[in-house]
């Protein structure tokens, strides 16, 4: 028999909650076999909203948690005082075995302190960062790390660059993944006093495909799959990439209604257009894997709605299959192994 | 009699060079009766290039300059080395006031080495910011630092926060230019080391507009006048902003070329949007000055062409009529004595 994977789920995260987490959810049970869900939020409530629901009854569970952690909560806080707030409880399911991976669009804050301090790091892991995948002109680049560890170390880069090449290799099925760190220029020479010292640092490291500086101007193109930098420039990239692709969008459409013959226009290129600008929303891509962690914790947009959590789900599936998290643990302890030798 | 602007132009810099360069000197001087240029570079191709153009001949001169910079020359060695590159010999005519400013679109790298040690700093500026208007959905913003001074202190953003409110308000006529600091969150504790040192000194500051911290979603939207960011932060959103335009543009084209309705609809709005992508070009605002020197240098991007030399020529006569380097060393000034005052 297939192996079943359990995927706890936030309901109470995010700007829909918790309807949009629970369609996403009776969505991904439906379309995959092996998955089972753990709807984590008020009992009443969700008991409620799924009784209108149709859907495989043994594969969607409730797990009852009375508080909910809000957007604007210091996260240490909210995490230690809020004991049963639905981010707790789903990650106290994954720490104890009972959940596979955590999803929730809930938080960030909270979550990436939660991801750390509940479900922990694994063996070796220093810091584990959080990992989008950002939609370029032919695919989708990871962008490691945007948000989890500002002011990280030359080693925290260095370990985010295997983490990320093995989940681009194994989950995303791009073959000999190449990474590249985020720089203001390609020699060598040029960066940060971050880039400059990890930078021959990813050089020496055999078991990726490092390909040097990336400058930002490459990123859309699609110039690496997994694209190395410190989370406070990663959070710019993440942020802007949402940010200028709004306002080029909704320049466009303005201009396209400024006149008679441009509003004719619009008519003929609009289904084209929507698809291609679909392609091009960062938010579409499921959510974002904190990765290093002992079990897989998913943070997915604040304004995901069903098809974006049915996404997270489904992408806690190839995570769990492709042993992920045993796989960053064993390539750490190989290469621990290996400078011991030395 | 109206005071004559004297702007140097390196005839040598640039994908183009030397033709884009004459041609927009050339465009300049008719545009503007105010403006006289010194090409700088090799004396017998400026000379011959110019024959071909008609201008009033009293106000284009031919400086002569026999060396190069090239744009991957370590920029340190080259500035020492070439004494005779259209470079150093255009930034010593600023150095010993016989131009007022001196515009380039060679290596980045020379300009911001040569501009602090041939031009030299105001008294008081502590670091020379790069400072390139971006594109918003309305207008424009000044972006500041954008490649200059990687790894700045947190007394280097105050300045550049000061400069670049002086800048926006009496270069580009906005009205107490609002100034925000990029960020990873709008709450004032949100931050890297950097930010949350720089955060309560821009709060203290009386003499500028201060609206906290602007998340890089919100630049596109125009949220401030005034982006005060870390040199290796800002670059990477200038290089982002080119990259990104130039993909969804091209994803565009490509999904309007998609079908025989879209071709159709396609030459229908092709000149409106033409309009529109081309006011959200960020290399068409002529170019970014460096801030805090003692005469003018603007940064024009390496493949600038006729209209960004003449647009960065005529940038340099508010520059000097708006009295920005006197301005700029009052204010710091002024500053300075408070501070010894208390």
């Amino acid at each position: 028999m297939e192996e079943m994977i359990k995927v706890a789920v936030d309901a109470m995260g995010g700007d829909y909650a918790p309807s949009e987490a629970i369609k996403g959810a009776v969505a991904a049970v439906k379309e995959k076999d092996n998955v089972e869900v753990y709807l984590v939020g008020k009992q009443e409530i969700l008991e409620r909203e799924l009784a209108s629901c149709t859907y495989p009854k043994e594969r969607i569970h409730i797990v009852g948690a009375s508080e909910v952690i809000e957007t604007g909560e210091p996260p240490v806080a909210a995490i230690r005082g809020k004991k049963n707030s639905s981010i707790v409880v789903g990650m106290k399911l994954v720490r104890q075995g009972e959940a596979d991976a955590f999803v929730s669009a809930g938080s960030s804050g909270a979550i990436l302190v939660g991801g750390t301090t509940i479900v922990g790091r694994i063996k070796g892991v220093e810091r584990a960062p959080l990992a989008p995948l950002i939609p370029t002109k032919d695919g989708v680049s990871l962008l490691i790390d945007c948000g989890a560890n500002v002011d990280a170390r030359a080693s925290h880069l260095v370990q985010f660059a295997r983490m990320g090449s093995i989940y681009m290799e194994h989950v995303m099925g791009v073959k000999n993944p190449r990474v590249g760190i985020v720089n203001i220029g390609v020699e060598e020479e040029k960066g940060n006093a971050l880039v400059k010292e990890t930078y021959p640092l990813l050089k020496e490291c055999k078991d990726i495909n490092f390909i040097g500086s990336i400058e930002a101007r490459e990123i859309p193109a699609g110039a690496a799959d997994v694209i190395v930098s410190e989370a406070f420039v990663g959070n710019v990239i993440l942020k802007l990439y949402e940010g200028l692709g709004a306002t080029l969008i909704s320049k466009i459409k303005g201009s396209m209604m400024s006149s008679f013959r441009s509003k004719m226009g619009a008519l003929l290129v609009k289904p084209a257009m929507k698809k291609t600008l679909k392609s091009f929303d960062a938010s579409q891509y499921g959510g974002a894997p904190l990765l290093g962690l002992k079990g897989l914790v998913v943070k997915c947009h604040g304004n995901s709605k069903e098809t974006e959590f049915k996404n997270a789900i489904i992408q806690c599936i190839s995570f769990k299959e492709q042993r992920i998290s045993q796989r960053i643990g064993e390539n750490l302890v190989a290469v621990q192994e290996k400078k011991e030798e030395i």
